[in-house]
């Protein structure tokens, strides 16, 4: 994994913040007063009104009509921060706030949502960075570096089947083969789903072209976003540190048999790809179990099985299993473990097997000057906090791939994310917001009249 | 089980065949060579095409736009055989041939089908009844008793997840539970369809009283069916001769649990209905195999995942399994197998478990006398036969309860059926057929002007 910025430790970064002259508002001396939980609240609330399904479900796919109203709503609150908006050919939003450096110090996540999702995953982070990048503004921060908050464009895999297509186009990983192969359920590519809503382009090259951003451009990119696990609230922790991102590797697995009468073929006659598929969907967990880290997730979320009529054999299963871990190698083994066992299942149950690697991303690993930032900003706010490792996949996993990056974790209710229930209390909302903007405030670092920069 | 009708044996019936005049058809006599594979092919075909998905594969739910084109396609071929149609207010069929005595010899089949399923799984005992009774007509046989052909309603459990409701109707084994509580998939009951396509009832009461038919009024029951299993093509047997309906039970299961993002719930902290589900239909094949009884069929039909995405933890998967057997207590015992492997399978994994025996209705049993005719016909033409258990459930298992009843089983390729390849050759398709006419021809009896009779 490349990473790019700067080396520039800890230690000289407190020196910098140490240098304010008593006119001007360094980072940590900031109040941060305008965010408050009633109004971040009311904001979250707003967005997801917008939605397929009824509260407390949210259901918004990337370029719905939902999707619509939820980035006209984005676009808004951009603005009303005092903040110049663009959008790029993939439909990502930039608002930005230029500073005396060209080189921005980034901050966004994406608002599209799985479907029957919550109101958190992804809205956390966009409507965060917006309140945190407004309440340096009013207070009259002055940033050294530009400052822009970013939404990316479809971050959840519910329409395309496969994430981050925003983040990979801006950070080079998009390319034909996604763009051409992985269609939406009406067989609309991207492209013409985004050309739909405006965001046109005449060919995959110029939507490459035109979508991928200079690294030099980026200074640091931080995630907010809820942890989408159990253990900060188990453990009673106000932030997470976020050392590094398990990037997604996913398989698709087709087990098919010659399917039959449920009442007319009897069972010594059989080759049922439901069984086929039980056996594999068992081997998996053991195979997650296997590694013995705790890190290791195996999840057998998709399966399709058709006809799926009660009186049928089931002719064909279709299974996803989403493969996560924190060392690539391990994670890869356990990717072998599950294609061996699928061999040997539809070997001894003579079914035919179809199975294939649909993508396999690499490990995400923070950046030591973004993650000191954020640690610093936690202990001014006298927030408990903990190091810790994402499973689930975000955009920062690609901006990584770029620029020094690392993400804020706040607890969610029970862990549950992706679940209609997912829920966040409006005391570690505030936290997280305020932790973002301090570290966005020290990233960037102040500007005049002091001599003081921060540079990563 | 109740069985109506006489216990005339097979001897009686034999001498009653050999009482004939020189001038009138007895049955075996007959030639039936308005019986052609050409004929009844192009019937077939002319019905599948009658589908929401394109051949091989027929979908005709009942009550469709394409079911009342099948419906008017049917009348036709009745009324081109010179009956006398008429429809009851669940929409079932009758075609009338009126003869010497009022009570009829009955048979038929259903032509609705299931999602993606055959041409011939129910249209071969429909188009092969009306092909017979014309064959019996264009040749001049005079019939003592009446003789119908028929079209059931539904059979297949595709719409409404209950199978037989025609001759559930029929029979008497239809009840307001059935009709309240099972709906499409539109929220439809089977009542609030039905009329839409003009069978219409002013109440539950007035559907089962006008549905009813008078047992006496029906002097037997054949229905001519694909095997929908491969002993026959197997064995290289022509014919067979369907001495038990297995009729069925269905058993619905729901496991849930927590969920959560596949990613970001680490595997200690799971409940997933996923793995539960898995574990549960493998038990459910052990349960089967338990038994040692060929005739134990147990298959795991239906399996719905939610929310069915790659990221997502599943929170619930609904399974329903469709179990059979020869022996009614021994098919009691796998369902109480099955049911305690789920509770115990539940209290492992931490998931919540919902079970119910959605239905579970009893073994029906041939009746000798149409067997024996049965038997005879086959004899007749010459075709080797085998007497054999339907595991298949078909209308024939109501009947059976108020009439004297069997089934006529034709091979078809490779035992696939609810399949959009189910198959059958040229050659048995007249084999059956022209078995099927000689059954009607010798249970009706042939009339004037002979003495002689046939009585069940």
């Amino acid at each position: 994994m490349r990473l790019c910025g700067s080396t520039l430790s800890l230690t000289i970064l407190s020196l910098v913040f140490c240098g304010r002259l008593a006119c001007c508002l360094s980072p940590l001396d900031l109040k941060l007063a305008g965010i408050t939980g009633e109004k971040l609240n009311a904001q979250f609330e707003a967005l997801a009104a917008l939605s397929d399904t009824p509260r407390p479900s949210v259901t918004r796919l990337v370029f719905s009509d939902w999707d619509v109203k939820a980035r006209r709503l984005i676009k808004d609150l951009m603005r009303d921060a005092q903040l110049k908006v663009r959008e790029d050919i993939m439909g990502n939003i930039f608002a930005r706030w230029e500073g005396a450096e060209k080189a921005a110090v980034m901050s966004g996540s994406h608002s599209d949502s799985i479907v029957l999702g919550g109101a958190y995953d992804g809205d956390l982070g966009v409507v965060g960075a917006i309140a945190a990048i407004k309440a340096l503004r009013v207070e009259g921060f002055k940033p050294q570096k530009s400052i822009e908050a970013v939404m990316f464009t479809t971050e959840e895999a519910s329409r395309f089947n496969v994430p981050c297509l925003g983040s990979q186009g801006m950070t080079g990983y998009l390319n034909d083969h996604t763009l051409d192969n992985f269609k939406d359920e009406n067989g609309s590519t991207f492209r013409e789903a985004a050309a739909r809503i405006g965001y046109r382009s005449s060919s995959n090259q110029e939507l490459l072209r035109k979508a991928k951003v200079d690294p030099a451009a980026v200074a640091a990119f931080v995630e907010l976003h809820i942890e989408q696990g159990p253990l900060l609230e188990k453990e009673g922790i106000d932030i997470g540190i976020v050392e590094a991102i398990l990037a997604p590797s996913l398989l698709t697995l087709d087990f098919s048999g010659s399917g039959g009468h449920g009442g007319g073929m009897p069972m010594s006659h059989r080759n049922d790809p439901c069984l086929a598929a039980s056996e594999l969907a068992l081997k998996a967990e053991q195979a997650a179990f296997s590694t013995k880290a705790f890190d290791t997730v195996v999840t057998t979320g998709i399966w399709k099985q058709e006809p799926n009529i009660f009186n049928a054999i089931p002719r064909n299963v279709h299974l996803e299993i989403d493969v996560r871990d924190t060392e690539g190698d391990r994670r890869d083994g356990v990717i072998q473990q599950i294609f061996e066992a699928a061999e040997e299942i539809a070997a001894n149950r003579k079914c035919n097997l179809t199975k294939e690697i649909r993508y396999a991303y690499p490990i995400a690993k923070s950046n030591p000057t973004v993650l000191g930032a954020i640690q610093q900003s936690a202990d001014k706010l006298g927030l408990s906090s903990k190091k810790l490792i994402s499973r689930p996949y975000h955009d920062a996993a690609f901006m990584a791939q770029i620029a020094p990056t690392a993400m804020i974790f706040t607890p969610c209710k029970r862990g549950l994310s992706h679940h209609p229930e997912e829920e966040i209390s409006l005391k570690h909302m505030v936290d997280g917001v305020k932790t973002l903007a301090y570290t966005i405030a020290q990233l960037a670092g102040s500007a005049a009249p002091s001599q003081a920069k921060s540079e990563l």
